[in-house]
């Protein structure tokens, strides 16, 4: 089921593809060698162009008249590759992508300082659709980004996160910015603003449901399949949703057990082999799975309004792959 | 004479930035006290406002008819701010307007996400002029900023740099913002391209001739006017033209002696001392001081298209102040 959907998935989106990694080189554009150096070792590392697509195929679903939807949809990649630098440089974290994090390669400040040129090349292609409400919305983006990155820094290593902290969080990390993606191509294609907000609600429901699916892999997928070792986010005190509902019961021995493991960066591998068992055995990995498919059950649901297309199939595959993926 | 010129224009601009602190203050809005502090520590520690109040009287001397001169004024100070809270990471520099830096009072990370935030309130606000073109402009201020950034950066402890390298950086790191500022306020007002061009080109050369006289004075100011120790610039390793001229003017022993002095965090008093009464001797302050002037006789010359006006003649004195002021 899993490969289907993803070769489903590529076959249909490869033309898309190509366009968008065309326009992500020619459109990359620095004086500079060593922005190119630093932005490329990102942007070329095997990202998913999640967000390009997105907004392609929302785009052409909403009827889209205009020639620049691939241009435009590589706002979201540069907007999306910008906070991941940041977010390297704030994380520490070493891998990213199955390489060596930005930070590990230049000084950090030339990754900070590449992350901004990066928001730049955004917001000048975001310019050029000479459309107001794209840029207030790509500036609520950017404010609830840096805004979600700062909170989840402050709460880094509490052990009392609720569940709805969780989802706040995951909403300004990940969600505002697809939801943002499919709301520009909404807008772009001058539909309704009920179609609009239709678009807006898929792209948030998909969003939450990638970043939790996301959140999941730290403790179901092997490091092979990450790119990384699991349970970084453990290791590095962040706590998720498995972690979360796991922690709110367990027993207190169990708990007093879990919260020695969190934060920890040498946790060995039997001990967690033995929390991923907990996870399992608490129903956290089964609970999580579950509110992420609701999340892509109102995805589509929000599609609904739309009439049936090749871009709308797109979509929707998208959106099982979101929880259904692997990897 | 100095203290006139500031008094006259103190008198002048007090009504105007009374409304830009308000809306400094009042366009903050963050929803995280973390932000607000970092944020307010840098914005309200004795900026001069000098790209609002550029903004605003470049508005009005174009006859802007608009109500947001104010509202729209501030965009420029975030930029600025933003810009200010990365270069302070990125240089490591332990004070900025004669407090400690932010990044000295809060870890880095807080700092770069804080700058993204600012980033963040001022496309918002920008979004809100409803001008594609404000938009480009912006985005043309962020890339050039950031690269000039990077540049300077990679250039740093380089002890052959050029003037031509030093005017470019210098460009791209003040000029182009203050270029900017008065461009946007052109364009709102809807007057000529050549009437654009003209607050544009005052803008640059402005931009030119503040930051020459910026980096004139970490040789010739006090620590006290200054808000931090002098020579500043040349202990952390950074070219700027009064050494530069007199690098390439100098003796091959005075030479060798002033680039021992370079990049030495340690440099004693005495030393510093010498230094200063060498780049006397060597021409290099008036010769700083001559190249400044000429920009601000261009920025005048500039205006020469625009009718007299009570905020044409703030633009003016703002001008002189540039190369004229003390601090």
């Amino acid at each position: 089921m899993n490969k289907d959907l993803k070769e489903q998935i590529v076959d249909l989106v490869t033309p898309d593809l190509e366009k968008v990694e065309q326009a992500l080189e020619e459109n990359l554009s620095p004086h500079l060698d060593l922005v190119k150096q630093i932005a490329s070792h990102l942007l070329f590392s095997g990202g998913k162009r999640l967000r390009p697509l997105l907004f392609i195929h929302a785009a052409r679903m909403c009827g889209y008249k205009g020639t620049n939807e691939v241009l435009f949809s590589i706002i979201f990649e540069f907007l999306h590759a910008a906070t991941l630098l940041h977010d390297d440089v704030v994380d520490g974290a070493d891998m990213r992508r199955g390489r060596p994090a930005a930070h590990t390669c230049w000084p950090a400040p030339q990754v900070v300082l590449t992350g901004d040129f990066l928001l730049a090349r955004a917001l000048d292609i975001a310019a050029g659709t000479k459309e107001p409400r794209v840029i207030s919305v790509i500036a609520k983006i950017t404010r609830d980004m840096s805004q979600g990155e700062i909170d989840q820094l402050a709460q880094k290593g509490r052990k009392d996160l609720t569940e709805d902290q969780y989802l706040d969080i995951i909403e300004r990390k990940t969600a505002v910015l697809i939801q943002g993606a499919c709301q520009c191509a909404a807008i772009l294609a001058k539909v309704s603003r009920q179609k609009e907000n239709a678009l807006k609600s898929f792209g948030f429901h998909l969003g939450m449901a990638f970043q939790m699916a996301d959140d999941l892999l730290d403790y179901t997928a092997t490091a092979e399949q990450l790119g990384k070792n699991p349970g970084a986010d453990m290791r590095e005190g962040k706590l998720t949703l498995p972690l979360i509902y796991s922690l709110a019961r367990a027993c207190p021995k169990d708990r007093k057990w879990m919260e020695n493991l969190m934060a920890n960066p040498d946790v060995d591998p039997s001990q967690f082999k033995k929390l991923q068992e907990k996870l399992v055995a608490l129903n956290a990995i089964a609970y999580t799975r579950a509110i992420a498919r609701t999340h892509v059950d109102n995805a589509k649901k929000s599609l609904e309004i739309y009439d049936s297309s090749l871009s709308k199939s797109v979509l929707t595959l998208i959106a099982d792959y979101a929880v259904y993926r692997k990897i």
